[in-house]
């Protein structure tokens, strides 16, 4: 029987020699094992350590991942000079100040969403990659699955027709977060997506939300953007629902798309539905609209995992200095709307106008 | 073979000789044919007329019920005295007009949902049929179903707990109103059960909503009522969805509900499952929310048309004089919100109060 | 206002003077009152009695159509000359003897699946009806919707390639029926299905099942047929199923098809999918089928109430002299295979071998 | 950073030192990694070693679980006295041999399903492990889920009534094996619950299939077993199916279940529904049976996957002695009427009797 030796420095893939990317995890909680197990799964990088201040859930990665190192101290892994990258899975309140110095030490970063708690602090890390030329990946999982590919191609080819609305609801029971209301981690998932669909940025935004465990922050809330030439898109959150729904209706002019995520196959149909203006003269009690309803279409979508492409992706991105899908600009462009949403909602749903400066957008 | 007498003037129940109440119906377009039908099947009336202005309509009419005269003007059946009463199912404009002289002639009068297209008007209605001593019942069909009465059962008895929040979305492909937006033709609905479903009366309303067809008013918007005690109510309604959703979530502190109207048995699921909360000092990153998931369960559930017992309960009110569970006062208070949200709409969303004076409450 | 003449003798459609077909109807239990009602709805036909030997049912017909004629004795229907044609909605027993008095009177004949209770009687049926040159439709209602002349045209056009399998399950709680087991009430329709839809004739007929109430027919039953070319059709009928399910899976070596029935508008399903042979030399434990996971498509389906389109039929034929597309051939052949079921579940389910003489074929 | 030390011989449980049980792990295919993973994640068993023939799924071991040693050679495992355990995933066909070995080397043996490809093999384990006093479980996974132990305690608590039926259909597109038919592959998971479940052994056993691949075994199959007291249940099991199902209908005389593993959350539900029998004279057309509709009920279910606990429950019974919830008597049993059912669909359909030995049952 034959042990393998831990280290591997380099792997030959198509005939070249390629260095392993050498990759320090911090934070082994609800996303963290997911980052360990595609950054093992996936060729070219080797998990080297993972940090969190629980030891219970180092035990954890100790059971599972014998050949991966452990420590309670995240700073062990930003100093250390056998991590090349470091991704951060940690409570978001946490987000700014690792990314910050994992960046100061030179290693290339992979934050989970949101990247940060304000924008302030996600421009500050966006500046400071650039001037680091580090990488600096926004964890908005997503947009690397097929089925939100598929939106994004159908959307992009134009063969919907001009958009006229985004519509999702993403709810279910749990899990309450003490330090950021609903908003930050249930409608961060649809404003990334909404990011690259939409062919504009928003003009503003209103949110209300009501919050219903005592001490505790928004725990339902509903989102919704305004954007040029009467596009809407609205987002309903919540972490107090008796089931899970995670669907997602995008209307256009020429066809409509339905994106339920809970579906194990058919996750996206195309409707080939419109609604028909018909010209000509008013005539009494008759609509003047009229309706085309087509064929149901579900798309072949490619299931791998969307963590596992990111994972390479970023791993890619390292490698050849490109941009990221989800660079640290989304990450700050999506931070932006929450921080308009969160004031919005204070304010009873009065809606925040929304500001792209050149270099945001 | 024996053929049937057209008039049957009484008919005898349990022993008893009751006068058959005869109905006109104005309107044969959508709804119609629907009263029609149900005061056709149900006992103690008779249809005597139909109105209608289109020719085709009352072909149909004739066709399907040949003992029933048929007419174009509205005004034989308001001026008939073989006439008991009226229903109106006539586009909204005309509600308040027809209704009125039919309250003038002495009829009793069920007005398809919403009662009239403004609060003065609805007011002036109830007003008219309180002083005339005559039955007024708004048609919110939706409240005499098996479903709906199981919600007002299961809320009424305290079992859900402490209510959250009810969020409803009734979406579908059409049909466009030239002349009123979404909200008057389908959040109506939810109103409706909102009004009889909730302990207080909303404070304010919000209301977002966009027009994707040149000319038309709004086809899809968001409704949002606050209420004492952080209650929240939401509804998102659209005549351009691919598919149709009738789907209303109910959160109590104890239990939540689900009512999906669009499943053929099981309509609605009361789930034992709840967020808890847990005293004590906070512990880091440790949420101080826990979840209890139990059972789920699906009441049996009486499946008679709502309009059916809608149909027998306006007879039964005229003949005793009880007061309608829809009556006039609920469908003011229905159009008294949607005219609120209209006007918040073109506001933008900025909330809007809602003045309860006693007597509407 | 104008109360509706009794008797049009005759309509003009298209400049053309049509004579109204007079119908009569024996039967108005469970499937009588669709009957009624689609031939009523349908242009060129009049509905001008109904026979049914229980007063209530006779009472439901004068209260709903004043105009129709009732009576308790069936012969009136057969030997009124105002009658043209016949349909039957009785008890399968009765199916027979009603059938052949109303072609012995000349009238043509609509009668309920199954055409009669024994592939003589059906044959004499068959016979009688060309003899005296009348027609004879067997009322297999499904062939007439959208969803299965859909599912007809699919196969015919060879677009599922070569067909593989028919898997049916059409279950439900309910209705025992007290004289015939349940797949002379739901099997059937699969079996009408089937002759339309397969390209040769069933060889052999096995079927199991078991009666779980005491003195009561089989209620539960599995039937299964071989074809040439090693096809295979099955079919699971039940009447004491927890809740309705109707769904068939048609395999064809290029594409599948899932038609179910209790869709709202999705009924039928294509799935560009397939099991894929791969040619070579044997590789342990290698297995030489691959497959092939594409696109799904539903298309837009005519949503005509099959029995509206059925009656339109009916009345062409009349007018005509076409053969129906479901004639009393259809009945006989779906009836012998009935009649052999019923013998290979009294032996324990063996095949039972199917002739099909040139004439029946 | 710590690195962990890979030989843990023993560990502490509640203060009770009890040595590790060592795995080895034979077949890394489809089923091999959930064994892995589940044996890696309970306590008190240690994963040292993996044999596979195929090198590329040896690469994938080590790169999962760096610590796990890797071997081409199962003998490796088989002598090596390091492991006191085997868990046996490769194809059936190397079952027998794998587990004899196995047995006659004094280790534990866990063999996925089917336990051997005939009865007299199974036998033959049966009898080995007995005298060597070993534990044999085989690996009927399906009966460690929380569904089917909550359709275990449903069914032994009486609270169905009286059981008349079973009904599966366990279909999906793929997996073809080419050395046996779906039966052995799909209906094995059926007949391991229906041999918990029904209070009596099978008397007989009739099955029906189809090959549509040339050269392969059936893909398609139907299989009935009988029961004394009229108890049927039927299983559906097919490779070619455009979709999965696995849904499985249990019904009984006071209530009926639905069991469908592919709902994600409200796998089972029971419904309070039955047919009710009328005593009394014979009233024509009158059926005597009615009908009880009733609530419908899905109980919470524990969602831990079942081979974790099948896991845990493998590594008590070789630490007491118990005998095993699924042992090779049971994986006999299903044995046997797999062979039998093969022999009946070669007869097309005969039904073949089942005799049960007094051991075996």
């Amino acid at each position: 029987m034959r042990a393998t030796t831990r280290a591997q420095a380099a792997e030959i893939n198509g005939g070249e020699l390629r260095p392993t990317i050498r990759i320090g995890i911090i934070g082994y909680g609800y996303w963290g094992p997911n980052l360990v197990r595609n950054f093992c799964g996936v060729k070219g990088s080797q998990v080297v350590a993972v940090a969190d201040r629980r030891l219970d859930r180092l035990d954890l990665v100790r059971r599972r991942f014998p050949a991966v190192a452990t420590t309670q101290d995240a700073r062990e892994l930003l100093q250390s000079p056998e991590v090349d990258a470091i991704a951060i899975a940690t409570p978001p309140a946490n987000h700014f100040e690792l990314a910050s110095k994992a960046l100061d030490a030179g290693k290339h970063v992979l934050v989970e969403k949101p990247l940060a708690t304000s924008s302030a602090q996600a421009l500050a890390l966006v500046t400071k990659a650039a001037r680091r030329n580090r990488i600096l990946l926004t964890d908005h999982t997503f947009l690397y699955t097929g089925a939100v590919r598929k939106l994004l191609e159908l959307v992009s080819s134009g063969s919907l027709g001009e958009l006229y609305y985004y519509d999702s609801v993403r709810i279910n029971l749990g899990l309450f977060q003490s330090d950021l209301n609903v908003l930050w981690d249930l409608a961060v998932h649809d404003l990334a997506i909404i990011d690259s669909l939409m062919p504009a940025r928003p003009l503003s935004v209103s949110a209300l939300g009501s919050r219903h465990v005592v001490g505790q922050r928004e725990n339902i809330a509903y989102l919704c953007l305004r954007f040029p030439n009467r596009q809407i898109a609205h987002v309903h959150v919540s972490w107090l629902a008796p089931m899970k729904v995670r669907r997602t209706l995008i209307g256009g002019r020429d066809k409509m798309v339905v994106y339920d995520d809970i579906e194990p196959s058919e996750k996206i149909k195309i409707y080939d539905c419109a609604a028909l203006f018909t010209e000509g003269p008013d005539i009494e009690h008759q609509p003047r609209v009229s309706y085309r309803r087509g064929d149901v279409w579900a798309p072949h979508l490619d299931m791998t995992e969307g963590l596992q492409i990111e994972a390479a992706h970023f791993l890619d991105c390292i490698r050849t200095g490109a941009r990221p899908q989800t660079d640290g600009w989304s990450g700050l462009r999506v931070v932006k709307i929450l921080e308009a949403a969160e004031r919005s909602m204070h304010e009873n749903g009065a809606p925040v106008a929304l500001d792209w400066e050149e270099e945001v957008a």
